[in-house]
């Protein structure tokens, strides 16, 4: 017998017309992935707006024994919000601001909220809610805190994992943890929340979460350099957090990354004539007081005369740091239409990305010759975005992309590094974990997922093998 | 049969001579906590030098059924180091600063590392370890993990938990999670380390850690503040803070904390003569460049005129600095000496400060006529130190503690606050536990410890009842 047999009216009578559907034209936008790398199925899309009605959703799939595939905003990279046959439970009407408390810097926003009206949220209350990336416009909180998301200001804010003060998550039974709190300190026992972060949605249904503010910065201030190599690099960013304590993102491009996006994207130009092997771009912010502009290029005149970098602008205007910006975050754009490649997120300690450069070069040359390198993004973390691409006018079909991506990403290892940095697992990684987790480690995942989710129906094909 | 037949035999020899005791007087300073209010019993005292010693040991112990209390600098205020029988597993053996890497602002020491020394090691470096707190000649960085650990400039840089990047962990069947990475970013399965960070010891045995560094800042500024209500200093927090992006620290002491202190600590006075109700102790710093005084001095200045506080004084020297802060740290040592008396470890949202200041008073006074509250503390992170004291000439044995300690924390709950925000668990509240945690966590709680721990033989009586 089939438990699931009743099991989509019982879902449908809870949730009344609007809050489900199975008619394919409405479902479709939530079965294909955005790049479209990823498309699924699914026999019932169920949209909760209430954490009642999704501990009511969780609680008759368990019965029933149907898995379930929770999703946000639908922009995950790594496949996990796309179900194969699951139960689809979308988050998006969830979408309450539930409490904005300036006093406590804090903000209680449900699951479904999108990212860039959590920023409008906090900012009509006077402060700030610092994560930001290219997808904030249709990004939920639900889903970045389940991806622990990252993005460009992490290196002064941290990743979602340090924005969240408390959670409300709806647990594998349908019960309900409302660990909602609001609280800088407490230290009564395990600190649960955590287990649900970067959780990809297998441990449990996040339905809404407090989230820390900040001060609004009243300075900004961009500036580019240009360097040679990735370790007179290091020595800038070194010698701006010093000097100026008021450095939030340091995102480094190599060569290759500025030249295909200059050459593909409208409007985008090399800030430098010189052409350095690499250009860093830098944010700093500061409350009022600090003649933050001045400060800058009192750092960045140092670091000229040390050698550190061949040159560097301060941008003048906010036109002029939005086309910083604009060549950064278009490189992905520009990339993708150079034929043949690999993407890999990886991560290694700070002091190793000169290492990680040369050798992620090397590796893929010796594997592709003429094969160049796009290598780009959040070097204060020590997380560059890594996209190998064939040598022009190369057959596609003659690129050894696996094998690229096996050795960068062995090499990443060696160096203490991370082969997911911001992007997660979810199934597009899954097999490849196995390889590259500590056999304990992996272990112990699976003890912690066998004793959450024992019958295995919370997003059962996302990051751990049955 | 008695399983440890044998066991402290293989434990001894494992071992080596200098890598264990039974003898008495060794052990003494071991069993008795520093203020003198637990004082234990164990069989065996292990002081393991190394990870794999460690293994064996928890190995043994593991095959042999026989529970484990692991201890650090033994300095905790809950009872949780203290062992009731167990096999009691010192940490302190394993000293060693593996590694700093300065270009990735992290360093990797052992569990058994003084807190004080990895200050020293990351100040050779050029760089900050931030955390800080009264105990530091003696706690060890193990034991602060084990426990969260909080301290002074929490609002600055986040607790322990957000200082760890990587961890090493024995298991509780002896196996190790070599977990050690030195990265900002690493999105490959769930973050095992949380589970291990404020577990007091019952989830396994951390070994070691790598925690982050930062550039160490050139300038520090002190001042202290006085205002006459609570709200009234919470407004002065927040422009504080928005006006100079600086603060590290906000301490805030009531009267009776400034009063009590002045009476009883020789040198100690009250920095202003107008006798606020409440005194704020703040400390500033930055990167080189800003003129940092002259911000913390103009921002007073407006708190002045805007009413927020009746008077300011910025330190002019290092002494001056000092002696604030040696106000602030020497309330417990004062008050200790007025009677009966109670202790909190509260806190609660930021902004429901005012309120929990009122209502501790009058819910102290209701139980006992002429209570008085020292309430002082980490305000910026809405932890509050509370200790209600007798009235001068009552009879302490007619103080009603017990019954204030309840409806005081009864209180705190009813805002969303802690009972223990930075203190931990341990021995002394893990039976009061149930009565403030939210069942469905408390469920959760003791599924993750029955997962990990399955024999329960990691500190036992810590935390969680059997």
């Amino acid at each position: 017998m089939n438990a699931s047999i009743g099991l989509y009216e019982r879902l449908a009578a809870r949730l009344g017309e609007r809050g489900w559907t199975a008619n394919p034209a409405d479902m479709a936008p939530h079965l294909t992935e955005w790049r479209g790398r990823y498309t699924g199925t699914t026999p019932f899309l169920a949209m909760p707006a209430t954490t009642a009605e999704v501990q009511d959703v969780v609680r008759l799939c368990a019965e029933a024994g149907a898995a379930i595939t929770p999703q946000g905003g639908n922009t995950g990279l790594v496949g996990g919000q796309i179900p194969d046959g699951e139960v689809l439970l979308s988050l998006k009407r969830m979408n309450r601001i539930r409490d904005v408390d300036a006093l406590n810097d804090a903000m209680t926003v449900e699951a479904g909220v999108v990212l860039e009206k959590a920023h409008d949220a906090a900012k009509a209350a006077e402060r700030m809610f610092p994560l930001s990336l290219g997808s904030q416009g249709s990004a939920t909180i639900g889903g970045l805190i389940s991806t622990n998301a990252g993005g460009v200001h992490v290196m002064r804010y941290g990743m979602m994992r340090d924005l969240v003060l408390g959670l409300e998550v709806v647990l594998p039974d349908g019960s309900l943890l409302p660990a909602l709190k609001a609280l800088r300190k407490d230290n009564t026992g395990y600190d649960l929340k955590q287990l649900f972060i970067g959780a990809e949605g297998t441990l449990g249904v996040v339905t809404a979460a407090t989230l820390k503010l900040f001060a609004r910065p009243t300075e900004h201030v961009a500036a580019v350099a240009g360097a040679m190599d990735v370790a007179a690099a290091l020595r800038l960013l070194h010698l701006a957090k010093a000097r100026t304590g008021a450095l939030s993102a340091f995102e480094l491009m190599n060569r290759t990354s500025v030249d295909v996006t200059v050459k593909h994207i409208d409007g985008v130009r090399d800030p430098f004539a010189m052409a350095p092997s690499y250009v860093v771009l830098m944010e700093f912010e500061a409350g009022g007081g600090a003649d933050l502009e001045h400060l800058v290029e009192a750092v960045l005149a140092d670091a000229l005369e040390e050698g550190l970098i061949i040159d560097a602008q301060v941008a003048r205007s906010e036109a002029q740091a939005k086309s910083y910006w604009r060549l950064r975050e278009t490189i992905p754009a520009a990339h993708r239409l150079e034929g043949a490649q690999v993407n890999m997120d990886i991560s290694v300690p700070v002091s190793a990305l000169p290492e990680y450069f040369a050798q992620a070069q090397a590796l893929s040359t010796a594997l592709h010759e003429g094969a160049r390198m796009v290598a780009f993004g959040h070097a204060g973390d020590g997380n560059i975005h890594t996209t190998i691409m064939q040598r022009p006018g190369a057959d596609p079909a003659s690129f050894p992309g696996e094998a690229i991506i096996e050795a960068v990403q062995r090499m990443a290892s060696g160096l203490g590094g991370s082969i997911s940095a911001e992007h997660g697992i979810g199934v597009s990684r899954r097999d490849e974990l196995p390889a590259y987790k500590d056999p304990v480690a992996l272990a112990l995942m699976k003890t912690v997922k066998a004793a959450l989710d024992p019958k295995r129906i919370m997003n059962p094909r996302a990051m751990l093998e049955a």
